[in-house]
Protein backbone atom coordinates (compact mmCIF):
# COMPACT_ATOMS: atom_id res chain seq x y z
CA UNK A 1 0.00 0.00 0.00
CA UNK A 2 1.35 3.50 -0.81
CA UNK A 3 2.09 5.81 1.74
CA UNK A 4 -0.74 8.31 0.26
CA UNK A 5 -2.98 5.70 0.41
CA UNK A 6 -2.42 4.77 3.52
CA UNK A 7 -2.53 8.61 5.15
CA UNK A 8 -6.09 8.39 4.03
CA UNK A 9 -7.20 4.84 5.35
CA UNK A 10 -5.82 6.17 8.80
CA UNK A 11 -7.43 9.31 8.39
CA UNK A 12 -10.39 8.22 7.55
CA UNK A 13 -10.62 5.85 11.07
CA UNK A 14 -9.50 8.56 12.88
CA UNK A 15 -12.01 11.19 11.97
CA UNK A 16 -14.92 8.06 12.21
CA UNK A 17 -13.24 7.09 15.87
CA UNK A 18 -12.21 10.12 17.07
CA UNK A 19 -13.57 13.01 15.42
CA UNK A 20 -12.29 15.05 12.85
CA UNK A 21 -12.41 18.41 14.53
CA UNK A 22 -10.24 16.61 17.40
CA UNK A 23 -7.92 14.92 14.83
CA UNK A 24 -4.64 17.12 13.82
CA UNK A 25 -1.84 16.01 11.01
CA UNK A 26 0.74 15.47 13.76
CA UNK A 27 -2.18 12.75 15.26
CA UNK A 28 -2.25 11.12 11.70
CA UNK A 29 1.52 11.22 11.79
CA UNK A 30 2.12 9.93 14.92
CA UNK A 31 -0.86 6.88 13.68
CA UNK A 32 1.24 6.58 11.13
CA UNK A 33 4.59 6.13 12.26
CA UNK A 34 5.59 9.03 9.80
CA UNK A 35 7.14 12.11 10.42
CA UNK A 36 5.08 15.09 9.78
CA UNK A 37 7.40 16.05 6.92
CA UNK A 38 6.44 13.18 5.07
CA UNK A 39 2.82 13.91 5.51
CA UNK A 40 3.06 17.13 4.09
CA UNK A 41 4.93 15.85 1.17
CA UNK A 42 1.62 14.12 0.09
CA UNK A 43 -0.89 16.65 1.76
CA UNK A 44 -0.43 20.59 2.22
CA UNK A 45 -3.24 19.88 5.26
CA UNK A 46 -6.13 18.17 7.14
CA UNK A 47 -8.19 20.29 4.45
CA UNK A 48 -6.35 18.30 1.66
CA UNK A 49 -7.25 15.15 3.22
CA UNK A 50 -10.71 15.94 3.96
CA UNK A 51 -11.43 16.94 -0.14
CA UNK A 52 -9.91 13.93 -0.93
CA UNK A 53 -11.92 11.65 0.88
CA UNK A 54 -15.13 13.17 0.24
CA UNK A 55 -14.23 12.77 -3.54
CA UNK A 56 -13.80 9.02 -2.66
CA UNK A 57 -17.69 9.42 -0.88
CA UNK A 58 -18.82 11.32 -3.64
CA UNK A 59 -17.50 9.05 -6.53
CA UNK A 60 -18.44 5.16 -3.97
CA UNK A 61 -21.97 6.57 -2.91
CA UNK A 62 -22.66 8.48 -6.43
CA UNK A 63 -22.16 5.46 -8.34
CA UNK A 64 -24.40 2.93 -5.83
CA UNK A 65 -27.46 5.60 -5.88
CA UNK A 66 -27.22 5.71 -9.84
CA UNK A 67 -27.79 1.29 -10.09
CA UNK A 68 -31.51 1.31 -9.49
CA UNK A 69 -32.19 4.65 -11.60
CA UNK A 70 -30.49 3.22 -14.23
CA UNK A 71 -31.18 -0.74 -14.77
CA UNK A 72 -34.97 -1.84 -15.52
CA UNK A 73 -36.08 -2.02 -11.97
CA UNK A 74 -37.87 -5.10 -12.09
CA UNK A 75 -34.27 -7.31 -13.24
CA UNK A 76 -32.73 -5.48 -10.33
CA UNK A 77 -35.07 -5.76 -7.67
CA UNK A 78 -37.72 -8.64 -8.15
CA UNK A 79 -37.84 -9.36 -3.98
CA UNK A 80 -38.02 -8.05 -0.56
CA UNK A 81 -34.49 -9.07 -0.09
CA UNK A 82 -32.93 -7.40 -3.24
CA UNK A 83 -34.46 -4.09 -1.87
CA UNK A 84 -32.83 -5.29 1.64
CA UNK A 85 -29.07 -5.88 0.43
CA UNK A 86 -29.47 -2.78 -1.93
CA UNK A 87 -30.97 -0.03 0.99
CA UNK A 88 -27.75 -2.27 3.21
CA UNK A 89 -25.04 -1.42 0.79
CA UNK A 90 -25.91 2.78 0.59
CA UNK A 91 -26.41 2.49 4.05
CA UNK A 92 -22.97 0.99 4.56
CA UNK A 93 -21.32 3.66 2.25
CA UNK A 94 -22.77 5.86 4.57
CA UNK A 95 -21.45 4.53 7.81
CA UNK A 96 -17.84 4.01 5.92
CA UNK A 97 -17.40 7.96 6.03
CA UNK A 98 -20.17 8.79 8.28
CA UNK A 99 -17.32 11.88 10.13
CA UNK A 100 -18.58 13.84 7.51
CA UNK A 101 -21.99 13.73 8.48
CA UNK A 102 -21.14 14.34 12.84
CA UNK A 103 -20.78 17.57 12.67
CA UNK A 104 -21.76 18.34 9.16
CA UNK A 105 -22.59 22.28 9.71
CA UNK A 106 -19.31 22.87 11.09
CA UNK A 107 -17.58 20.87 7.80
CA UNK A 108 -19.96 23.06 5.77
CA UNK A 109 -18.77 26.39 6.86
CA UNK A 110 -15.05 25.73 6.06
CA UNK A 111 -15.73 24.13 3.28
CA UNK A 112 -18.69 25.40 2.04
CA UNK A 113 -17.90 24.10 -1.53
CA UNK A 114 -19.13 20.96 -0.62
CA UNK A 115 -22.37 21.62 0.25
CA UNK A 116 -23.21 21.55 -3.59
CA UNK A 117 -21.50 18.17 -3.73
CA UNK A 118 -24.27 17.07 -0.34
CA UNK A 119 -26.99 18.00 -2.12
CA UNK A 120 -26.20 16.54 -5.39
CA UNK A 121 -26.22 13.58 -2.61
CA UNK A 122 -29.47 13.76 -1.60
CA UNK A 123 -30.96 14.37 -5.33
CA UNK A 124 -29.08 11.17 -5.79
CA UNK A 125 -30.17 9.68 -2.95
CA UNK A 126 -34.32 10.93 -3.61
CA UNK A 127 -34.09 9.59 -7.30
CA UNK A 128 -32.24 5.90 -5.72
CA UNK A 129 -35.75 6.15 -3.54
CA UNK A 130 -38.59 6.63 -6.08
CA UNK A 131 -37.34 3.91 -8.25
CA UNK A 132 -37.11 1.75 -5.59
CA UNK A 133 -40.32 2.73 -4.03
CA UNK A 134 -41.77 3.16 -7.38
CA UNK A 135 -41.12 -0.47 -8.18
CA UNK A 136 -42.30 -1.73 -4.82
CA UNK A 137 -45.68 -0.05 -5.11
CA UNK A 138 -46.12 -0.54 -8.53
CA UNK A 139 -49.12 -3.15 -7.79
CA UNK A 140 -50.15 -1.52 -4.18
CA UNK A 141 -53.73 -1.62 -3.04
CA UNK A 142 -53.50 1.52 -1.58
CA UNK A 143 -51.45 4.16 -3.51
CA UNK A 144 -50.49 7.07 -2.11
CA UNK A 145 -51.55 10.18 -3.68
CA UNK A 146 -48.92 12.48 -5.71
CA UNK A 147 -48.58 14.81 -2.11
CA UNK A 148 -48.29 11.81 0.12
CA UNK A 149 -45.86 10.27 -2.62
CA UNK A 150 -43.10 13.02 -2.74
CA UNK A 151 -43.39 13.74 1.16
CA UNK A 152 -43.03 9.88 1.75
CA UNK A 153 -39.75 10.06 -0.61
CA UNK A 154 -38.61 13.01 1.13
CA UNK A 155 -39.32 11.03 4.87
CA UNK A 156 -37.36 8.26 3.24
CA UNK A 157 -34.32 10.87 2.22
CA UNK A 158 -34.17 12.30 5.41
CA UNK A 159 -34.33 8.93 7.53
CA UNK A 160 -31.26 7.53 5.17
CA UNK A 161 -29.38 10.52 5.61
CA UNK A 162 -30.07 10.92 9.36
CA UNK A 163 -30.11 7.06 11.00
CA UNK A 164 -26.44 6.82 11.34
CA UNK A 165 -26.39 10.24 13.65
CA UNK A 166 -29.37 9.32 15.49
CA UNK A 167 -28.59 5.41 16.20
CA UNK A 168 -25.25 6.91 17.90
CA UNK A 169 -26.88 9.49 19.63
CA UNK A 170 -28.86 6.43 21.17
CA UNK A 171 -26.32 3.81 21.67
CA UNK A 172 -22.64 4.24 22.74
CA UNK A 173 -21.74 1.13 21.70
CA UNK A 174 -23.63 0.05 18.31
CA UNK A 175 -22.60 -3.07 16.20
CA UNK A 176 -22.40 -1.19 12.97
CA UNK A 177 -23.97 -4.16 10.78
CA UNK A 178 -27.52 -4.22 13.00
CA UNK A 179 -27.61 -0.83 13.07
CA UNK A 180 -27.30 -0.46 9.69
CA UNK A 181 -30.08 -3.41 9.27
CA UNK A 182 -32.29 -1.83 11.82
CA UNK A 183 -32.18 1.67 9.35
CA UNK A 184 -33.56 -0.53 6.68
CA UNK A 185 -35.98 -2.34 8.71
CA UNK A 186 -36.99 1.60 9.74
CA UNK A 187 -37.04 2.87 5.94
CA UNK A 188 -38.86 -0.16 4.83
CA UNK A 189 -41.84 -0.17 7.59
CA UNK A 190 -42.53 3.87 5.90
CA UNK A 191 -43.68 2.10 2.33
CA UNK A 192 -45.52 -1.27 4.11
CA UNK A 193 -48.56 0.23 4.76
CA UNK A 194 -49.35 1.29 1.13
CA UNK A 195 -49.09 -2.24 0.05
CA UNK A 196 -52.66 -2.89 1.14
CA UNK A 197 -53.06 -6.84 1.14
CA UNK A 198 -49.92 -7.28 0.70
CA UNK A 199 -48.64 -5.53 3.41
CA UNK A 200 -48.59 -7.80 5.97
CA UNK A 201 -46.51 -10.55 3.74
CA UNK A 202 -44.38 -7.81 2.43
CA UNK A 203 -43.39 -6.55 6.49
CA UNK A 204 -43.75 -10.45 7.55
CA UNK A 205 -40.52 -10.63 5.21
CA UNK A 206 -38.95 -7.65 6.44
CA UNK A 207 -39.22 -9.13 10.12
CA UNK A 208 -38.03 -12.20 9.37
CA UNK A 209 -34.95 -11.09 7.20
CA UNK A 210 -33.99 -8.60 9.99
CA UNK A 211 -34.60 -11.48 13.18
CA UNK A 212 -32.09 -13.49 10.62
CA UNK A 213 -29.62 -11.07 10.77
CA UNK A 214 -30.42 -10.82 14.94
CA UNK A 215 -29.52 -14.82 15.18
CA UNK A 216 -26.46 -14.65 13.20
CA UNK A 217 -24.89 -12.52 15.46
CA UNK A 218 -25.53 -13.96 17.99
CA UNK B 1 -33.50 43.33 31.09
CA UNK B 2 -30.93 42.07 33.36
CA UNK B 3 -26.90 42.09 31.95
CA UNK B 4 -27.16 38.10 32.35
CA UNK B 5 -29.88 37.64 30.70
CA UNK B 6 -29.10 39.65 27.61
CA UNK B 7 -25.84 37.40 27.31
CA UNK B 8 -27.57 34.51 27.15
CA UNK B 9 -30.34 35.77 24.49
CA UNK B 10 -27.38 37.31 22.29
CA UNK B 11 -24.89 34.24 22.91
CA UNK B 12 -28.44 32.17 21.73
CA UNK B 13 -28.56 34.06 18.57
CA UNK B 14 -25.20 34.01 17.37
CA UNK B 15 -24.92 30.58 18.01
CA UNK B 16 -27.74 29.75 16.14
CA UNK B 17 -26.89 32.17 13.06
CA UNK B 18 -22.50 32.06 13.22
CA UNK B 19 -22.40 28.59 14.70
CA UNK B 20 -21.37 27.74 18.16
CA UNK B 21 -17.56 26.61 17.31
CA UNK B 22 -16.90 30.28 15.18
CA UNK B 23 -18.38 32.19 18.67
CA UNK B 24 -16.40 33.35 21.29
CA UNK B 25 -16.69 35.10 24.82
CA UNK B 26 -15.22 38.48 22.57
CA UNK B 27 -18.24 38.34 19.69
CA UNK B 28 -20.52 37.55 22.12
CA UNK B 29 -18.99 40.89 24.10
CA UNK B 30 -18.38 42.65 21.41
CA UNK B 31 -22.17 42.04 19.85
CA UNK B 32 -23.56 43.46 23.87
CA UNK B 33 -21.03 46.16 23.57
CA UNK B 34 -19.78 45.40 27.36
CA UNK B 35 -16.48 44.67 28.24
CA UNK B 36 -15.02 40.83 28.57
CA UNK B 37 -14.30 41.33 32.15
CA UNK B 38 -18.37 42.18 32.20
CA UNK B 39 -19.20 39.38 30.67
CA UNK B 40 -16.75 37.08 32.81
CA UNK B 41 -18.58 38.40 35.74
CA UNK B 42 -21.84 36.70 34.71
CA UNK B 43 -20.21 33.65 33.17
CA UNK B 44 -16.77 31.74 33.48
CA UNK B 45 -16.77 30.70 29.70
CA UNK B 46 -18.76 29.78 27.29
CA UNK B 47 -19.11 26.63 28.36
CA UNK B 48 -21.00 28.16 31.25
CA UNK B 49 -23.22 29.54 28.96
CA UNK B 50 -23.82 26.57 26.73
CA UNK B 51 -24.57 24.66 29.75
CA UNK B 52 -27.65 27.30 31.03
CA UNK B 53 -28.97 27.42 27.37
CA UNK B 54 -29.03 23.77 27.50
CA UNK B 55 -31.17 24.15 30.65
CA UNK B 56 -33.41 26.73 28.92
CA UNK B 57 -33.96 24.53 26.12
CA UNK B 58 -34.36 20.87 28.27
CA UNK B 59 -37.35 22.48 30.48
CA UNK B 60 -39.08 24.11 27.72
CA UNK B 61 -39.12 21.14 25.58
CA UNK B 62 -39.09 19.03 28.33
CA UNK B 63 -42.66 20.50 29.65
CA UNK B 64 -43.95 20.48 26.51
CA UNK B 65 -43.39 17.22 25.87
CA UNK B 66 -45.21 15.70 28.73
CA UNK B 67 -48.44 17.76 27.71
CA UNK B 68 -49.98 14.67 25.60
CA UNK B 69 -48.98 12.29 28.05
CA UNK B 70 -50.37 13.81 31.40
CA UNK B 71 -53.38 14.84 29.85
CA UNK B 72 -56.44 13.31 28.78
CA UNK B 73 -55.76 12.85 25.15
CA UNK B 74 -58.89 13.53 23.64
CA UNK B 75 -59.48 16.92 25.60
CA UNK B 76 -56.28 17.97 24.39
CA UNK B 77 -55.91 16.59 20.39
CA UNK B 78 -59.72 16.51 18.90
CA UNK B 79 -59.15 17.39 15.74
CA UNK B 80 -56.08 17.20 12.70
CA UNK B 81 -55.72 21.08 13.52
CA UNK B 82 -55.23 20.58 17.35
CA UNK B 83 -52.36 17.93 16.54
CA UNK B 84 -51.08 20.24 14.07
CA UNK B 85 -50.19 22.92 16.22
CA UNK B 86 -48.68 20.79 19.11
CA UNK B 87 -46.18 19.21 16.75
CA UNK B 88 -45.37 22.94 15.49
CA UNK B 89 -44.62 23.96 19.13
CA UNK B 90 -42.67 21.06 19.13
CA UNK B 91 -40.85 22.02 16.36
CA UNK B 92 -40.23 25.65 16.97
CA UNK B 93 -38.80 24.81 20.26
CA UNK B 94 -36.23 22.74 18.86
CA UNK B 95 -35.78 25.93 15.99
CA UNK B 96 -35.26 28.15 18.61
CA UNK B 97 -32.47 26.33 20.28
CA UNK B 98 -31.09 24.71 16.83
CA UNK B 99 -27.37 25.07 17.36
CA UNK B 100 -27.23 22.34 19.87
CA UNK B 101 -27.85 19.85 17.03
CA UNK B 102 -25.75 21.38 14.46
CA UNK B 103 -22.60 19.59 15.40
CA UNK B 104 -23.82 17.67 17.71
CA UNK B 105 -21.04 15.03 17.59
CA UNK B 106 -18.40 17.54 18.59
CA UNK B 107 -20.80 18.90 21.29
CA UNK B 108 -21.17 16.14 23.24
CA UNK B 109 -17.43 15.36 22.92
CA UNK B 110 -17.02 18.56 24.79
CA UNK B 111 -19.80 17.96 27.36
CA UNK B 112 -20.09 14.35 27.30
CA UNK B 113 -23.03 15.05 30.38
CA UNK B 114 -25.57 16.29 27.84
CA UNK B 115 -25.47 12.74 26.26
CA UNK B 116 -27.61 11.85 29.08
CA UNK B 117 -29.93 15.05 28.69
CA UNK B 118 -30.25 14.29 25.19
CA UNK B 119 -31.50 11.05 25.39
CA UNK B 120 -33.66 12.05 28.04
CA UNK B 121 -35.30 14.67 25.44
CA UNK B 122 -35.93 11.76 22.40
CA UNK B 123 -37.68 9.41 25.08
CA UNK B 124 -39.77 12.82 26.03
CA UNK B 125 -40.07 13.24 22.18
CA UNK B 126 -40.85 9.38 21.54
CA UNK B 127 -43.46 9.07 24.89
CA UNK B 128 -45.21 12.77 22.89
CA UNK B 129 -45.53 10.85 19.84
CA UNK B 130 -46.32 7.26 20.63
CA UNK B 131 -49.63 9.07 22.71
CA UNK B 132 -50.59 11.51 19.69
CA UNK B 133 -50.67 8.21 17.03
CA UNK B 134 -52.56 6.14 19.58
CA UNK B 135 -55.37 8.93 19.56
CA UNK B 136 -55.09 9.65 15.72
CA UNK B 137 -55.30 5.86 15.07
CA UNK B 138 -57.74 4.86 17.87
CA UNK B 139 -60.03 4.13 15.33
CA UNK B 140 -58.06 3.50 12.15
CA UNK B 141 -59.43 0.66 9.90
CA UNK B 142 -55.52 -0.43 9.02
CA UNK B 143 -53.81 -0.81 12.42
CA UNK B 144 -50.10 -1.52 12.45
CA UNK B 145 -48.52 -4.18 13.68
CA UNK B 146 -46.82 -3.63 17.18
CA UNK B 147 -43.48 -4.14 15.49
CA UNK B 148 -44.60 -1.67 12.68
CA UNK B 149 -46.02 0.87 15.21
CA UNK B 150 -42.76 1.00 17.61
CA UNK B 151 -40.78 1.45 14.05
CA UNK B 152 -43.05 4.41 13.06
CA UNK B 153 -42.66 5.69 16.41
CA UNK B 154 -38.86 5.76 16.03
CA UNK B 155 -38.97 7.05 12.18
CA UNK B 156 -40.70 10.12 13.36
CA UNK B 157 -38.97 10.69 16.66
CA UNK B 158 -36.11 10.46 14.33
CA UNK B 159 -38.00 12.92 11.72
CA UNK B 160 -38.85 15.18 14.71
CA UNK B 161 -35.35 15.27 15.61
CA UNK B 162 -33.41 16.04 12.24
CA UNK B 163 -35.96 17.37 10.13
CA UNK B 164 -34.58 21.08 10.60
CA UNK B 165 -31.03 19.70 10.14
CA UNK B 166 -32.18 18.43 7.17
CA UNK B 167 -34.14 21.36 5.71
CA UNK B 168 -31.30 23.50 6.50
CA UNK B 169 -28.85 21.14 4.51
CA UNK B 170 -31.51 21.58 1.38
CA UNK B 171 -32.13 25.23 1.59
CA UNK B 172 -29.81 28.25 2.28
CA UNK B 173 -32.51 30.75 3.03
CA UNK B 174 -35.75 29.02 4.32
CA UNK B 175 -38.59 30.68 6.20
CA UNK B 176 -38.55 29.60 9.70
CA UNK B 177 -42.41 29.08 10.26
CA UNK B 178 -42.98 27.11 6.70
CA UNK B 179 -40.34 24.78 7.48
CA UNK B 180 -41.36 24.23 10.62
CA UNK B 181 -45.12 23.74 9.19
CA UNK B 182 -43.70 21.36 6.30
CA UNK B 183 -41.84 19.44 9.23
CA UNK B 184 -45.40 18.53 10.25
CA UNK B 185 -46.78 17.80 7.11
CA UNK B 186 -43.73 15.39 6.66
CA UNK B 187 -44.38 14.07 9.81
CA UNK B 188 -48.18 13.31 9.69
CA UNK B 189 -47.51 11.49 6.53
CA UNK B 190 -46.04 8.58 8.07
CA UNK B 191 -49.54 8.34 9.99
CA UNK B 192 -51.85 8.83 7.50
CA UNK B 193 -51.71 5.26 5.35
CA UNK B 194 -52.96 3.22 8.64
CA UNK B 195 -56.13 5.50 8.47
CA UNK B 196 -57.81 3.26 5.68
CA UNK B 197 -60.87 5.17 4.94
CA UNK B 198 -60.37 8.27 7.08
CA UNK B 199 -56.84 8.64 5.70
CA UNK B 200 -57.89 10.93 2.68
CA UNK B 201 -60.30 13.20 4.74
CA UNK B 202 -57.10 13.39 7.28
CA UNK B 203 -54.64 14.14 4.72
CA UNK B 204 -56.51 16.57 2.97
CA UNK B 205 -56.96 18.57 6.41
CA UNK B 206 -52.94 18.33 6.44
CA UNK B 207 -52.79 19.74 2.81
CA UNK B 208 -55.53 22.41 3.35
CA UNK B 209 -53.91 23.61 6.51
CA UNK B 210 -50.33 23.45 4.99
CA UNK B 211 -51.51 25.37 1.70
CA UNK B 212 -53.44 27.54 4.40
CA UNK B 213 -50.18 28.58 5.73
CA UNK B 214 -48.81 29.07 2.18
CA UNK B 215 -51.06 31.75 1.33
CA UNK B 216 -51.04 33.60 4.69
CA UNK B 217 -46.85 33.83 3.92
CA UNK B 218 -47.40 35.81 0.59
Amino acid sequence: MKTRDRILDVSLRLFNEEGEAHTTTIDIANELDISPGNLYYHFKGKDQIIAELFEQFQLALGQTLKAPVEQPLHQVFDSVEDNWYYLYVVLEELYQYRFLYHNLDDLLRRYPKLKRSFRRLIDGKREALTAIIESVLEDASRPPTQVQLSALIENMTLQLTYWLNYDRLLHDEQDAEMSIHQGVLQLLTMVAPYLGEDQIDFYRQCEAIFEGMLKAKK
